[in-house]
């Protein structure tokens, strides 16, 4: 099981993925060595077997799980950053955690939670931006599902869905996937996000994100695109160029609350800002994640679920790594108004 | 002038860096160049011309300021992320602030500071770890010289030393140079450290970093090195592999602070650690930052100043950047074994 370790410096977390570890020479092999390409795709039809068992998928012309004609599928990640066990082994935390049971400077506790992969569809290289938007629509149905399903494990308090797209952004595997973190802490961003936007709520009495979009609608210099239910913009501290935020016009802070309207205007919202940065920046590798509440807290009213997309343009040096800022040489003004008029 | 953004919803601040802006066209054309190699170093002898004016050098057998033969030079960077103005002028301020001065919900400031680059030496190709003991203190001896002239400036309350060697760990000029960035604000991760450390004085008395040396000397399995004022060691809830920290033994919140004893032994083994990453790990790209004490802070009991190395041989992806949290796939205890064997 991996091993979540906090930093006595920081309080900062770290996961030790050692169901994933490498050894160290390893590293020197891999900087020797030239790309591979993939031999066998996993996540293509016919390779069911080759991933763990699936814990959802959508087979509107039936057929049985683990079997392909599948539009969507979510399995467990075959070298998973947290897992889940319904007993946590003795032994095997007596082996992680033994040794620094007693120190009285560093804390630790296990890697326990969900980790999932949502295959984005049968297409091995068909990105979300090519995708058609029902298509897109079926995988935020996936997102919607999983975060409902997942909430009935008490143990686990937040939910973190990602998306790495193309190698420079962290994707190890070609065929397109979204990645679920379910885990038992809140990460340290989203609960920087709760407790600014709850003191703001405090003093002001409003939601931020609503009067962010109140100001970004008045101001719209920094609009992408704004539809029935949402509004896509360059936010305005944006820490890299092209930055993009997606956030829904009525209020909502758990994004598994969704109405379908509002899904259907998210697949076509989502699939068009990822089809900009695809012509408009030659298929630039990007991430993106959704942020939502964690479960059992009670964000209702200062927290608002949203959708943060960065393409991966920019490197995050020495600077960014050692004061937490970020350095973006291009002003988000511009950002937005390149990527308004693809 | 740079400008400083914060977000509203994070209360992080980043920095639009308008100097060094680039037009949002451009990136699409950088992605289908390949990479352009140095045509004429503006930090190699002959060249001095082709920086702003130097700050400080070193000449031993003399010379006038700004031609060759300096062993180490720091000159202004002339794409700079922070500037210094005696005055900041009223109508770039109104251009640059004057449309959002009216908004509650988003908060600026001029990018006011120092962005300065200290020249390793005259060597193209010789990176800190290839350089000698001499010529590593001498960088160090820069280092503590431009942190004891700043300090007069009492607008700027920290300086940041930062080192990004390799192309893929953010240098874009091929000759070796460190970088100095002094801040009219502390910087996020310079606060969490210092509100961290003073918390933990204030419960136990005792300056947590020491205390982490007392440890990780007694445990032994994260030490990779160690000399009379010096520990070398994979930080517990190390973030990356091979993340090394070199920390004073002697209790110093300020650098500028550093004795000549400490000086040398420092160059001995930042030399020797960047060595090790060198011949260990096929001269992988790396960063590593300074962090020292703020001015004017009374942090002298509970902060401690200390050096922190990064090789860049993992991505962070949408995981790392959604949640603040780090995934290792290496045991800290391995990376140390291998650092210290090699």
């Amino acid at each position: 099981m991996p091993e979540l370790r906090q930093d006595p410096v920081t309080g900062y977390w770290a996961v030790i993925a050692t169901e994933r570890a490498k050894r160290p020479e390893s590293f020197t092999q891999e900087r020797k060595e030239s790309v591979k390409s993939n031999a066998v795709c996993p996540f293509c039809y016919g390779n069911e077997a080759m991933t763990p068992p699936e814990v959802l998928a959508f087979r509107p012309d039936g057929g049985e799980p683990n079997t392909s004609h599948w539009k969507v599928r979510v399995v467990l990640n075959k070298f998973p950053a947290f897992t889940i066990e319904d007993k946590i082994k003795t032994s095997a935390s007596n082996m992680l955690y033994g040794k620094q049971k007693k120190s009285e400077i560093y804390a630790n506790m296990p890697g326990l939670g969900i980790h999932e992969v949502i295959i984005s569809g049968p297409d091995h290289s068909k990105s979300l931006a090519l995708l058609n938007v029902d298509e897109v629509e079926l995988i935020i149905e996936a997102y919607r599902s999983r975060l409902l399903k997942i909430k009935d494990d008490q143990r686990i308090k937040h939910v973190l869905i990602i998306v790495n797209h193309g190698k420079e952004a962290g994707a190890s595997l070609e065929h397109p996937h979204s990645q679920l973190f379910g885990t038992t802490l809140i990460p340290r961003l989203v609960a920087d996000e709760l407790d600014c936007s709850r003191r703001y709520f405090c003093e002001k009495g409003h939601c931020i994100f609503c009067d962010i979009i109140e100001e970004e609608t008045k101001l719209g210099d920094r609009v992408i695109k704004e539809s029935e239910h949402f509004l896509v913009f360059s936010p305005y501290a944006s820490r890299q160029p092209f930055e993009t935020w997606i956030v829904p016009k009525n209020h909502s802070a758990n994004f598994e609350c969704i109405s379908s309207a509002e899904k259907r205007d998210l697949a076509f919202m989502l699939k068009d800002t990822l089809l900009k940065i695809y012509e408009g920046l030659n298929d630039s590798p990007y991430n993106y994640y959704l942020h939502t509440s964690p479960y059992r807290i009670n964000s209702g009213e200062f927290y608002h679920w949203h959708i943060e997309i960065f393409p991966k343009l920019a490197i995050q040096a020495g600077f960014e790594m050692g004061s937490g800022m970020m350095i973006n040489v291009v002003l988000p003004e511009g950002s937005a108004r390149f990527l308004k008029n693809l």
